[in-house]
């Protein structure tokens, strides 16, 4: 036995488990074990998942896969509309929403900072099962670490996701075709402004909560109504601007948007002022443009209209052959300027 | 424009990517495409990624889907035989390995802290870059995230991998059956002792370098040979002891090795009895253990041996039915132990 191993390990532990992450919760042992049952398993059940194996076993699938990984860092976890538990399951949800794919299986990679509470990481759980739920994905395996107090922050955490394709459309911005509408799913800015009002402590009339949510299934319905998707985009880091530059680019066409059509809300609108953003720069976790035939527009707006975050989706703009890879906005009274790529972060760990 | 955007954001950024990684650097604009091309791009290329895309999208697999995840901290990052990179590569390739599975493509989501050397990054992208050769695994999609100097601890990396079971075998551990043979692919502790001396400078008359490797290849070569495989497990936190001792308790059987059958190194047996630590717990990231019938047991052994990673492949042992779910260990003089679970951590950010 090793000179290491704290007294009474191989006589049995307390059932209970403490309070606070240790070091040894990450170590493959007994506590390890005791962690997974006490925080996970309760929340994290099904048929594939095994949480003493190496890797899940899933069926083949029909199609074509979609596989995509995001990390989260969000500071503060817990904040008006979400926490990064949800944020985490919705975002690798969202991602493989945008190739056009059903999302069914995600992984989960935790970094537990020594010391946090045992009581926050079982609300996370929770918190990740019911997001799962309501977009229809399973977490088939995960990972735990604990790296020491100082070393970290609080929790991290990683989801990689997989889905299956079963159309044969190219979503991508090669994809993209002069005339083709830029539809926008909803108002934006409210997941930055929301994770910077609680980080700075700032009190609005109405508290603004996170836009986060699942885009899957507003997906899934155009895909079915036979919907010709060209691209898609969620709005995460960067927002609105910084998605359709990288289109553009890609694409090598102009994208012009109306400045008029774009939803922002009062209260991030004024909040934008105060903390001085751009809400077109400003993050968002349920929002998305759906590029596609000017012909098809209505009918995908009439789609998109149906679900609780599509129901302020509009008509922002369309694609032209010039100036090509620049964005522009076209205000009230018809003056045009370029949108921009930023340099760098306006909002640290906003996801 | 936004007002805390830095200088000459929209004008044109120096193309030189600065020494440390600035906390702008994840922040989803110019500097974060500046960091993605310096870093990744001339190491990760292939055709399913694509750094502006949401999600890769694959060929549909031709059978059932192996998924994992892993997430390393281990620290030091560069270690004797090995980086943080490779063992980020290898270790998800090893465990789909252990479902029987041909690995196939991998995610990376990497966190850094701010101020962490660009120089640093740069090399262990080569790293993964040159394991996801060896393996025939490719990078296909990945997230980076900046945090806070002092809120990390240099970089961690998640990778999520996925393979495809191309045989109709179940690896695992409720097919183990009494009477099978388990064998041992070579030598433990070397992964563990090379951190630990890393770490606390400690020196032998030979540095004893990690055995990181991939094990896919020998797993596929049994699979070729149709080797009736019940069950495989990588010797990663916990050792050899934990493997046993999980797949013992998952199938309700006991397994019994042999300690004289089981190599550890000279070099390697001194360093654990001078850190206090017992051998059969040292983490390892280049053994396995194969559990079969008996009767393959030769030709599987002829067939591991052929490996470099695989030359001192050994029988330790076999399945029994009592005692259940139990682990014993057997000395020279035939006196018998059960060897437990550890309690918790012998040490602490191992990969």
């Amino acid at each position: 036995m090793n000179s290491r191993e704290p007294e009474g390990a191989s006589c049995g532990l307390p059932h209970e488990l403490p309070e606070k992450i240790l070091l040894a919760h990450g170590g493959g042992g007994r506590l390890m074990q005791q962690l997974i049952r006490g925080a996970f398993s309760e929340n994290f059940h099904n048929s594939y998942l095994s949480t003493e194996h190496d890797s899940a076993v899933l069926p083949a699938p029909s199609g074509r896969l979609a596989f995509t990984t995001d990390t989260y860092v969000v500071k503060p976890i817990f904040f008006p509309g979400g926490d990064i538990g949800r944020l985490s399951v919705f975002g690798t949800v969202n991602d493989l929403a945008m190739s056009g794919a059903r999302p069914l299986y995600l992984s989960t990679g935790m970094i537990l900072e020594e010391g946090f509470p045992l009581e926050s990481l079982q609300r996370i759980a929770r918190s990740m099962r019911e997001a799962a739920d309501l977009c229809g994905v399973q977490i088939v395996t995960g990972d735990t670490k604990v790296v020491e107090h100082g070393k970290g922050d609080g929790i991290f955490i990683n989801t990689a996701g997989v889905g299956v394709i079963e159309h044969s459309l190219n979503i991508q911005p090669s994809s993209l075709a002069e005339g083709d509408a830029v539809l926008l799913t909803g108002d934006l800015g409210r997941h930055g402004i929301a994770i910077m009002a609680a980080r700075e402590g700032l009190e609005f009339e109405t508290t603004i909560e996170s836009d986060c949510a699942p885009l899957a299934a507003m997906v899934l319905d155009l895909l079915d109504a036979c919907v010709e998707l060209h691209c898609l985009r969620d709005l995460t880091r960067g927002g609105l601007a910084s998605a359709l530059n990288e289109i553009a680019a890609k694409a090598s066409r102009a994208i012009v948007i109306e400045e008029m059509q774009i939803p922002v809300r009062t209260e991030v609108r004024g909040a934008c002022e105060m903390l001085g953003l751009d809400p077109l720069y400003v993050a968002n976790e349920g929002r998305m443009v759906a590029i596609l035939p000017a012909k098809e527009a209505s009918r995908a707006l009439e789609i998109l209209r149906r679900h609780e975050s599509g129901k302020e989706a509009v008509l922002i703009g369309k694609v032209e052959a010039k100036p090509a890879s620049r964005v522009v906005l076209r205000n009230a009274i018809g003056v045009t300027r370029y949108l921009d790529l930023l340099s760098g972060e306006q909002m640290p760990r906003i996801c």
